[in-house]
């Protein structure tokens, strides 16, 4: 994809997106009661179905022949990255959305061939807008983000972890765990992977462990910390598969490869 | 107190509070580098101890004979509760202060014959001011928060909970812990005392337990909390005193019982 389609293709995204964002702010302003669970369920089913159908429509229209890949299945049954796949999840952080109506994100990832090359995080109610394209670096709202210290080291490290890894669990020994814990500076959870990923790409943690994650989860997050000289591998230091769920560290280059050392499956 | 005296208190204090938050804001953009732990420590310290002098200098002008207790030991050491006490945070939140530079909370609770009456939380970067004077509601940015919701039990509760509780510790057993997160609808953990406090008085998480707060920590909070309907006990469900430091539950009545009966002290 040569720069200046690129440079195109984010420009309309990102409209899209703010106009995503703004989608879901009148629909949460809606006829619905959140007194019950059933209610949540339908605003949140119906808000996702709806983000994600509106972004398919306009993809769809400027761009018929690229796949989009979402969480609620509205687009393509993707089974290959050949070609520009769109990776979408319209709310990312749906816990977040459902309990505080706020701090959950639209995230969009496009990939060609199979390589990252736009990615937009898009804090909803923050009005916060996180963007990348490939080698072009990594912005939040218009202002460029410094590359990551690459110096910094687990003991100065705030982590990106839910309590759920640190208890005993079927897929990481939590006692390797518990000396990750130990080591870094502190823990944080905040219950949007695609907000970690853009926290990690803006310096305000340092690392993200977590062991499930879709590829609509991670393909905008990748490719924002990518821009600022992290990394992202699953737990065994190999590579994402953008077509099923991963285990995911990302992290600066140091702490990646300390975190490597703390976190064995089981 | 009456209510006018209290009421004039509360307008008096929340303009040092907003006054405070400016002058940390001014000192973040001064001469510091961020470079090293020791760049950290220093803009620490000055920004601490010089929002401390700041709020006591306040107080002691037009309040001479009240008590000032706080974080940095700027005020007396007090050893009662006896007559007006202010009791102080300029920042709570160091490491996100240092870290992120932002999440971070001025807290200020005034005490009169060991009652709460007033309450101040000011996310410094966010600019939002949770409020509370006894018997008069709690408020976000002068909007008026709802009460707490009674009826909602733990399986649909998010808890703010440090990973460090999950694992093996000396004060609490972890695995009655890990029964709680699994039972619990999620965690969070935001590091911030204050801000999980006005958190809970929001309805954006719905409880908070942790081992170790100092009187700094707990003073506002609990009077904002309380202002909503929520409770604030030590782990043993007996109150919390304010002189030392102390293990903290907050939550709704209903989570509330339920967590007393998940943690167990060692």
């Amino acid at each position: 994809m040569d720069n200046r389609s690129k440079q195109s293709m984010l420009d309309q995204a990102k409209q899209w997106v703010y106009d995503a964002g703004q989608l879901i702010r009148d629909m949460m302003e809606g006829p619905y009661q959140i007194n019950t669970k059933k209610d949540h369920k339908d605003l949140v089913t119906e808000v996702d179905e709806a983000t994600e159908q509106f972004l398919l429509n306009k993809i769809k229209t400027i761009y018929p022949d690229h796949q989009v890949m979402g969480e609620e299945g509205v687009g393509e049954d993707v089974e290959s990255l050949e070609g520009t796949v769109w990776i979408i999840d319209p709310i990312d952080g749906t816990m977040n959305f459902v309990h505080q109506r706020r701090f959950f994100a639209i995230s969009v990832g496009i990939y060609h061939e199979g390589i990252g090359e736009i990615g937009l995080i898009y804090d909803v109610m923050g009005d916060v807008m996180y963007e990348a394209a490939r080698g072009q670096g990594a912005y939040k709202n218009r202002r460029r983000l410094q590359p990551l210290d690459q110096t910094k080291t687990l003991e100065d490290a705030l982590i990106g972890l839910n309590n759920v890894w640190a208890m005993p669990n079927r897929r990481l020994k939590e006692t390797t765990i518990h000396q990750l814990i130990a080591k870094a500076k502190g823990t944080r959870s905040y219950g949007s992977a695609a907000l970690e990923f853009a926290f990690i790409a803006e310096g305000i943690i340092d690392a993200y462990v977590t062991m499930r994650l879709a590829p609509w989860d991670v393909a905008a997050g990748m490719i924002l910390v990518n821009e600022v000289g992290g990394m992202t591998t699953q737990i065994d230091g190999s590579p994402l598969d953008l077509l099923q769920k991963n285990t995911v560290i990302c992290a600066n280059q140091a702490i990646h490869s300390e975190l490597l050392t703390y976190i064995e499956p089981k």
